[in-house]
């Protein structure tokens, strides 16, 4: 598949595009700054050999791909989303985002609309399929690409096709995919960010995860 | 130790009753009806030979504890505490609470303070030393009182000798407790409710829980 991410130079991005691109799917890196994201395509070339990389203004790399990512800053979104929703109508656009805020007060803070996802769906327009996903799995783990991910895949949205997609896309590195719901649910699992950071944080991590106990073998 | 459950005759406050009871404290349920209470103690001493329980109303249960456990219904807080605050003045307030709205709509729905336990601490003044645990432990797992419960207790809160009361709690019924820092983190825990919900219902499960991953085997 042909994924464009969004924001994509990154740590959590870079590290996104890193298990995608082992798993054999296109990437194309999106910046606000091409030539940065071509630094990235380059670097990524040289750790996966034969992957198919460019990089990309986020709005190229929006209208060629299949798939979208967004692993832009919360901050970010108001300012990136408006000029790709063209590009991402009818897309399957799978928000990573996590409104938190570092430097001592309050960790998680989500926008009005309840979580980044909703804020992206309704700056995207309702032909856009958002899926909130890849919100847990550290950086720290996807760039480490050899070993397994101790982290389960939780997703949320709307779309119940677009949904299978984000499913397969965590199965192609891994990851077991754990349906919760409405985009509605996307608030408390970008919430969870806050929690594995401030879990980081205070145990001296860079990798703590999640998993769902009580599913079935099956899951 | 002493602990009196607010709203001790729902399900969540009868299953933490009842492993706090195998495991040795002393349990007075509250309720607003205190003949119903009693009904819940004498069950419980059925249950747990030796145990002393009793049934009151919130506010003697609040007044005659040494720690105090919030396990009404989110939408109840506003109504419960303020009668309770100078009996919880000094003492552990545990919140359980989750501020949940079920039947289809969004299910998280924290109230403005950013959660319930923060909205606990508003209501019950800076004496109360609050801390934000047990939301995650399913009743089902906790009524079925004789094998591990596979779930971490996640907790918050901004008093460290209060939180290391609550960890003992958890250690005294066999949980791995997780310190996530401050009371702010109380919203992102208590969300992490709404998520087990959904995958309870979404895959027909009684028992969904959550274990961090990546943290060293001494925790």
């Amino acid at each position: 598949m042909k994924i464009a991410i969004l924001g994509g130079t990154g740590k959590e991005g870079a590290g996104l595009a890193l298990r995608w691109a082992q798993a054999g799917h296109e990437i194309l890196i999106g910046s606000r700054d091409a030539a940065r994201a071509a630094g990235k395509a380059a670097e990524l070339a040289g750790q996966v050999p034969g992957v198919v990389a460019r990089g990309l203004s986020n709005l190229d790399a929006a209208a060629a791909a299949e798939l979208v990512v967004l692993a832009v800053p919360a901050a970010g979104l108001e300012a990136t989303l408006p000029e790709v929703t063209t590009a991402c109508a009818g897309k399957v656009v799978v928000s990573t985002v996590v409104p938190l805020t570092f430097g001592g007060g309050r960790l998680f803070t989500p926008p009005a609309a309840g979580s980044s996802a909703e804020l992206a769906q309704a700056l995207l327009g309702t032909e856009a399929r958002v899926v909130a996903a890849f919100h847990h799995i550290a950086a720290h783990e996807l760039s480490a690409g050899e070993h397994d991910i101790e982290c389960d895949l939780l997703y949320c949205g709307g779309d119940a096709d677009a949904k299978r997609q984000v499913a397969a896309l965590g199965a192609s590195m891994g990851l077991r995919a754990v349906d919760v719901g409405a985009l509605t649910n996307a608030g408390p699992l970008e919430g969870i960010t806050a929690v594995l950071a401030t879990i980081n944080r205070r145990y001296k991590l860079k990798n703590s995860g999640i998993k769902i106990t009580g599913l079935p073998d099956s899951t």
